[in-house]
């Protein structure tokens, strides 16, 4: 198999297929229009630019079109860029699918539902249970497809799915270390506490946000979706409201679109242990692009700050 | 009819039934406990200490009971205090009712209604009629009698629905200048933007918050129940989403908590209106307190400012 | 009469007569001169590009120059460009002027200055009267024709007197809703709030900072024309005092420009009045530019927000 | 000469005629009155309490009395305190005068007087001379007897012309350093900066804040006179506007009360210069009070910090 | 063996050998004076006062001596208090010893030293694991000894040892679940991050700031050791300064006191990890002092939030 | 000799040897390479552009070359810019050297040892001086040669030794007003503050941060230094404390980089001196660079503000 993408050096040749993730078009400074794409496959994305693009190019080259390219590995202002030397839109003989080149989680759909349903097998408090179940079960498919948002962490298929997996698995650790948390509570507040992105997102590729995902926000829409599911199925009793409170307040802050602060124990460490996998997510992302004793580029979702790769990593 | 409480002056004698607002036990640095009790009648309420209290006391002296006091008005470090003499529990001959001494709003609750319903009435748009008028009517006993709020401002009986009359007076004047607004959004925004709050608080009196008002708070439980009844109605439209977000976003800011900033002209229209007749409220309940050429309490809620009363108001 | 410019859709042809607004020279990546320019007509603004420019034609299309063009509405990352394809400087046969083009208020400067004696006439303190009659004539003319600012809101021809006009308009309802507020105070403060912006400002056409403007600003200009009126009048009392005060305060918090915060009820609610009248103003011009269902550009004064029109608008 | 107040160890026995600085009442915990007290004489003040005291007593020992006092210096939660053991109000036999107690700058009126006229005198700019002579001619009994502030720095008698005196200094030392500032800008605005204050304050000793002081502040106050001061004398010319904006971009920043930041050269190091020497008199009154190898109480306008007296120090 | 101090409930009445951890005198509002104890034993502490102590009394009840205690458990404003109904200090007779009724970590200082010593014995790297264990053995004493903190979190005996042994664990854990994790920096930096307490502070019991602690503060000192001890052993490489920089950055922020915010991969782990661990201490604490249904104090140390303990926990 | 670089008008044409200080390469919108250049000379550094740039060319005007350049100034939306006409690099026979064109402080090398040793020769404290003495001598060479940051102040050839004469000359004329300063903890602090910058900058010409400057920082490098050197000479004491003290705290807030906030009164200073010499110094460089009358660039290290140049100094 060919290399891929993010595995060629700055200055290497590339000769490959890819799938255009966005297209945007601009007038350049000399008047004439131009392309910025991002083109990826499953290794990561790169940007590049098509100058003095026709109308008709502009057509062809629209986002989540297969295409052939090949050019060369830049550095610009330290970020990489591929220069294109030559780039056709692929043809059913090339065999190429779209599936081969979306970046997707390193297991697969079915690992995931498999992991969750077992963690949803393992608790013991009935009310938690089926509120969990009831709603992973409605909304399943989404789950398992959607990233887990559209930039920053987890952008990827299968990214949500992802994401709630490493979570459970961190929560298992950290409450075997700390005996008081209660498990099946922490549990409930992982799987649902993200699930309101499969209404926030407009789907598994190219995800951009939905009118509701932007005025309302995936947390009010699955605490709402908590409470109606608490109705269907006749669940009474304070586990509701805590659950609600834990998806409501998982972003730690007001400022951060929380509208309460964490006040249950599990809902703080729900919010520490989702800070924990996102950052794990993008500092392995940023990191995995630059050689040891480089400086990353500046990762926005973590202030801005560049980070350093050391020489003596094993 | 006697002069009421907060219109006596410092310095002069009082002697009224009043209801004991709420009551805290403290024990003095002499080590014997007393009792900081707040004191009202219709006109307001004011602090006052019971020393050297037997057990017996603090039984009686219960918040929500009424007391005969005589004593005398102090200014304390700019703060009114009731330097109490006498004291006794009333009894039924005395025939005085907890409601002859509750603050409550300057109009009725019958007059409420009918404005709130003739508002109702006046709306074109039959989704955000119908949605309205169904909430309204769900919670329309506690609607008419709960307060605004614990504190800060509309903290007296009816005080909820009397702050939505006078939103809805000043959002129609404000219509009238920008015809562009949608009446029907803002009127239905303005009449469930704080209706979750006959959750978050205990009741009419002496308001707590209750579980759910602290874990979920009143914004969130509202635009669930918006979203209950569009299901229950079979709305649907986009109306539902859209003033899902006038309530969601009614406090302005994420920091204030609110989920998501106005996206919508009406929400952040909304937003301001409900800011007018809040400090509208505050101060002339703050001006009320002193004389021409002095200044107000500090007023924490108007971020701990003091404000003057001119000499040459009319 | 030709459709005006911002009544175009977008990818529609356009042939008008334009105003530039602005025009700033650029050296373009291929090392040749260009001019970005903002054209007007009454509807409102467009930014276009001219490449390759000769110094001639730098001399030729400077700021308040009038233009016919003939182009294409484009919208480039959510903003509406004009693609010029032909331009020419119009010439006095084509019968164009200036004030065709300009955007004004939508009334007239008559209907202005009547509307604002009006409301001094109304008044019934002497004092508050007296000085702002005395300080309306000094400025008159320059009231009646400026912007109420650079950019953001009311920065076209005669925007600040139209917006005190609205925001005299809308403090009559207010006032008429809450009736403790001082109606003569209010009228005055409204009235001079922004007066100083005729020395601020360097004219009612593309106004840019006087000298004076950057160093002292609106707020302290207009402070020391009220003392010196009063010294001039011979009124004496605390009226001069307060209105200061007002003027002031207007900006409402200290870290918005204004040295002191309200600390008087008008002063809030002139600061409230002041914040709705500029807001509803943004809002409108943001939304004319987009259709039901779509958001506007991000509006830096507005946090940098971006509004949704809904679809089901009246 | 007796030993002064401050110049007691903790534990030692004191008695002195004091001045009464402040006198709050208070209701203690058994239901009591006391009064706490500020007594002063010129090495500084201290606080104490009086219990259970009579109406008489508290008409006896209002501010600005002269007391005499035996008692004991404590140290009560890290601040100075005297326990009054003996008080009494002094009489004319004491011959006692309230001059002899008030703490007042380290230097006279008359060389106060001196040095800013001779700072004036060496002006070369006669704009900025004549306005500077003519605004603290108009002012300067109140000049040379106000405190520079109501606590924090210089809250003493000649507080503010002993500030500016000091700032005079200073600047002569740094304008020598970097010969590239005005100095007559810089000696102008230093002399004018706090002017305000003789208007904004009650008085040279307990002073308050005035009506004035409070609505309109000592910047906008003495920025206004500036103005006058230079309509009366007939001075056109850029040197005003620029003096203005000295003046009120003196406290550095908006959120400090400046509605302009400093934009010229003088302004900025002015607001240094101020800031320096209100530093130094805060900190070596509160060094004043603690022995080497101890921390000073937080000084609230330094951001609360404590400071350390090291040991070593000559 | 009795019941220990906090496992007795609000009302029940108390007779044991207790630790005076602070005794702060005060003056009581009528004059005399007082103490305000904190009195300990192994289950935690608890508020007190004695009134009217004698001069001798205060001798008596210095810190850290040892007093049999009758009396009664409090509420007072949603603490705990105890009454005293009579108080004696401890006789050798007693046969109570300081140890006994300090509160201590949860394991012994051996098994601290043992579990610390495995892990350094884990690490691959010879650099980081002889650095580590240089330091470890020059304070090792110390570091078993002291708690991690004046107040706040693990703010007991071997809190310190204990703090960094969960994290340890914790660090484990996470490692397993993301193997790109360096973990030999990972425990190094767990190992040295805090160990700048040993000078910081003054010692294992009722610990308070050395002169060098306020000045230079734990982290400073323990990155200027690892300077010296690279020297001492001769040590090059990067490890020493990315060991250094996960010292100085592990607070996250330069607000909370890092001068570096973390640039490495480990250094922003090890912050999440300090983090969780200090938070689930508070949190554990703060809860075990109320029941299910009830809200903990406002703990300062996280945003001065009140935690409910649900009521349907396992 | 030519007249410099930064003595031309806008429009003035240049023929000039100047050195590279940066070369960035960019990719124009229209495909091509480009070269973004800073050049200087000792009046100071423009930025011009190399359109269409061969790889060769890329390769010939590298950082630290020195080239002839003719062209042209131009005002490019507020900054200079050179439009190059012509470019070669320079060769032998030119005879121009890179220290011709290096700007540098305006006093040699040998005038700053020689005023820094005359300041340590005038200390009394001997602890405070030896240790002063040992690190200037161990890091004398680069301390002499080394620019005081990158940018923003003193951004060239002995831009620290001549930033720390200046500040010294400034804490002399400031100690003189307020005696109360310890000298010689204040030189000490001084001339030690930022030695730490010739281990976290690259060197004298076009400083980079290292990788130590990058994750641990001038502050606490010196810090350390300070630490071994106590060490190493034997002393001991609390100067040694208090001088780290000063150093580590003398950025003054902890959001600036310092670990402390300044809690000696000679930190205070320290950091005030640090900031008036370091606004003198932006600010000169960029006045230096308007006319009267104009406005400077916004200058990033003053909160982005831009300055005002007055018509009327002298």
């Amino acid at each position: 198999m060919a290399k891929e993408l993010l595995h060629h050096e700055v200055g290497e040749h590339v000769d490959l297929f890819l799938l255009i993730k966005s297209a945007t078009k601009g007038i350049a400074s000399n008047g004439k229009p131009f392309l910025t794409v991002i083109l990826q496959d499953r290794s990561g994305d790169i940007e590049a630019k098509l100058w003095d693009t026709s109308d008709e190019q502009v057509k062809l080259y629209q986002p989540e079109t297969i295409v052939r390219v090949a050019g060369e590995i830049h550095n610009y202002r330290g970020r990489l860029q591929l220069k294109i030397k030559q780039i056709r839109p692929s043809n059913p003989q090339d065999g190429v699918h779209v599936s081969d080149l979306l970046e997707t989680a390193p297991i697969s759909k079915e690992e995931i539902a498999e992991k969750v349903t077992q963690y949803i097998f393992e608790m013991k408090n009935p009310n938690l249970q089926r509120i969990t179940r009831h709603l992973l079960k409605k909304y399943q498919t989404a789950f398992l497809e959607f990233p887990a948002a559209t930039k920053n962490h987890h952008e990827f298929v299968s990214g949500l799915g992802y994401h709630v997996v490493s979570m459970l698995d961190l929560a298992k650790a950290i409450a075997t270390q700390y005996p008081s948390l209660d498990k099946d509570l922490l549990y409930s507040g992982i799987i649902l506490h993200d699930l309101g992105k499969v209404i926030e997102l407009s789907g598994p590729v190219s995800a951009t946000y939905t009118i509701e995902g932007n005025l309302i926000g995936h947390i009010s829409i699955i605490v709402n979706e908590i409470g109606k599911a608490a109705d269907e199925l006749g669940i009474k009793g304070e586990e509701i409201v805590v659950l609600q409170h834990l998806v409501l307040s998982h972003h730690g802050k007001l400022e951060w679109g929380s509208p309460k602060q964490p006040m249950i124990k599990e809902a703080e460490i729900l919010h520490l242990i989702d800070n924990i996998d996102a950052k794990m997510n993008m500092l392995d992302r940023a990191l995995k692009r630059v050689k040891p004793g480089e400086f990353t580029e500046r990762i926005f979702a973590l202030d801005n700050r560049s980070f350093y790769k050391p020489t003596f990593h094993p």
